[in-house]
């Protein structure tokens, strides 16, 4: 199957973003044919004053990509704005996009309602999800790997993507969105994760850093002395480790140490950093393989461009036909 | 100095058009610098369901804006299709365009207000006078011709201009708005003209498709005998003759002729006819030229293009290296 899903760049990426990417890889090594881009044309919706950080963003991304064992022999490694065909789909697709459908998108109100510190009243704000509809159908996928909220975002490219040929000819196939059943990681305080809280780890981190952000984590709060018994479930260290520790004695161990006081939380932290230690330090080494060879990188991601804009002139090719409009 | 104007490719031109672009012929023949294209992807907010017949209307009327005398030597004819800039330039200035501020547009809230039988809730038609702003400033023109009702869009256009080089840096000079004052042709039954009503003259025509026109054209509906005096300002004749007949004697002799009865409707159109067709006649003639010169009408449309494309492609390297996203 083809699968396309990409990340904005809006920043460099965090444990949330690893849990993303190795079931992206997993997705690669069952043999589909992968598209994963950067999107950094999204990153003017909300980001239109950090501009000047896209590309050194963009490219650290992409760094990750490779670190976390995405091939780019296997799967196009590509960035949105090299591709100028995703502006043109997404005007197209603007004609076949009803603005009430629009402002109801679940995203799209939730993020007008919530967020009071970024000016989203911008027509490219609302628009976004038939840009990202162009980028998802441009590749044809079969199906789109998204975390719940993005679910309605395939559904829209789905029924674009109906409309379109129904309007003009059969060019889209409808894409399945791929719900990867992914543990929902909080920030190190049990908020939210989010950049204006500083409560993330970075992917690219070193073993130092590392222990500074598990070691003043928030535990449960009801277990104020070593003695007292906790529970795993009001505590984000056991959504780490339900994210990063994989052997099921381990699992049990600081389930049960927990909930009797057998363990401390720095015991239980400790197991934690061994694990994303081991889980991180191959990714690590490959982030500074790829630090220490730029022009290698460069490479890589100017011939994904390159692959992913052959796919989408031949989309366009067939769009410009179906709608007539070609010169 | 520089000028930019267009036509959507919604149909074949008529006489209101023909005013329009002897107005353009001035302008290139003042030794202006004159950029006037066909906006067939702005026919897609109001007649998507007519495709088909773009890359035919387009072509003809590239015809017409040779046959009124438009020199692609001097001025750059080109179809805004041709050129991809312009819809990632329409996305980028979807960003620096409040909602708000586009639902605000005049001709948005008249046209939605005022027309029933057509789609108009696609997120096409409200981005619409940002697309206009990207076809305007993509070639930093000076002056923009335009009737009254779209001194708003020039206006919406010098406003992005404003917020882009505030937000990233100087790129886009503020066209001003070329008011032309062009008398507001109606239709041959003296209601708005419109396709729906058939009310209009086209400028392919000859001359007895011109007579057959203008025969039935109602007159100031007080003059109901030949011996009833006639008020021309009630009279959808006179609007054309103010239009078409340049000779003062005549246009004394037809006023006069009405008020006092001393000339009949009829005597009134046979000297509007012989105006309009000498008028047209040269036009016919480049016309039939063209149509069976069609492979050099070709050639100027595709290196219009191609010229056009030059320009659009150094003012998007300046955008992307203003905003920083180059790839």
């Amino acid at each position: 199957m083809r699968i396309l899903s990409g990340t904005r760049s809006t920043g460099l990426l965090h444990l949330g973003h690893l849990i993303n990417l190795e079931n992206w890889k997993n997705l690669q090594d069952k043999g589909n044919e992968c598209y994963y881009f950067v999107a950094d044309w999204h990153a003017l919706t909300s980001h239109i004053d950090q501009t000047k950080n896209y590309r050194k963003w963009t490219i650290e991304i992409i760094k990750s990509y490779l670190a976390v064992g995405l091939n780019p022999e296997q799967s196009c490694l590509f960035v949105q704005s090299a591709i100028k065909e995703h502006a043109e789909l997404t005007l197209l697709f603007s004609m076949l996009s009803p603005v009430p459908r629009l402002e109801r998108v679940p995203t799209y109100k939730d993020q007008k309602e919530n967020i009071k510190d970024k000016d989203l009243s911008s027509a490219g704000f609302l628009i976004y999800p038939v840009l990202m509809s162009a980028d998802i159908l441009m590749y044809k996928p079969g199906g789109v790997p998204v975390g719940e909220d993005q679910i309605y975002h395939v559904e829209l490219a789905r029924e674009i993507a109906r409309k379109f040929n129904n309007t003009f000819s059969q060019v889209f196939p409808e894409p399945e969105p791929l719900l990867s059943r992914m543990p929902k990681l909080p920030g190190t305080d049990g908020r939210k994760m989010s950049k204006s809280y500083d409560n993330f780890i970075l992917i690219d981190t070193n073993e130092k850093e590392l222990w500074k952000s598990l070691a003043p984590m928030k535990t449960d709060p009801a277990r104020k002395r070593r003695t007292d018994a906790g529970d795993p479930e009001k505590c984000p260290v056991w959504d780490y480790h339900k994210a990063f520790t994989n052997d099921q004695e381990e699992l049990d161990w600081v389930i049960n140490g927990c909930k009797t006081a057998e363990i401390g939380c720095i015991d239980c932290k400790k197991c934690l950093f061994k694990n994303l230690k081991d889980r991180l330090e191959p990714i690590w080494e490959k982030i500074h393989y790829y630090d220490k060879h730029e022009s290698e990188l460069m490479d890589i991601i100017y011939s994904g461009n390159k692959r992913a804009k052959d796919f989408a002139s031949k989309t366009m090719d067939e769009v410009r036909d179906a709608i007539s409009i070609r010169w």
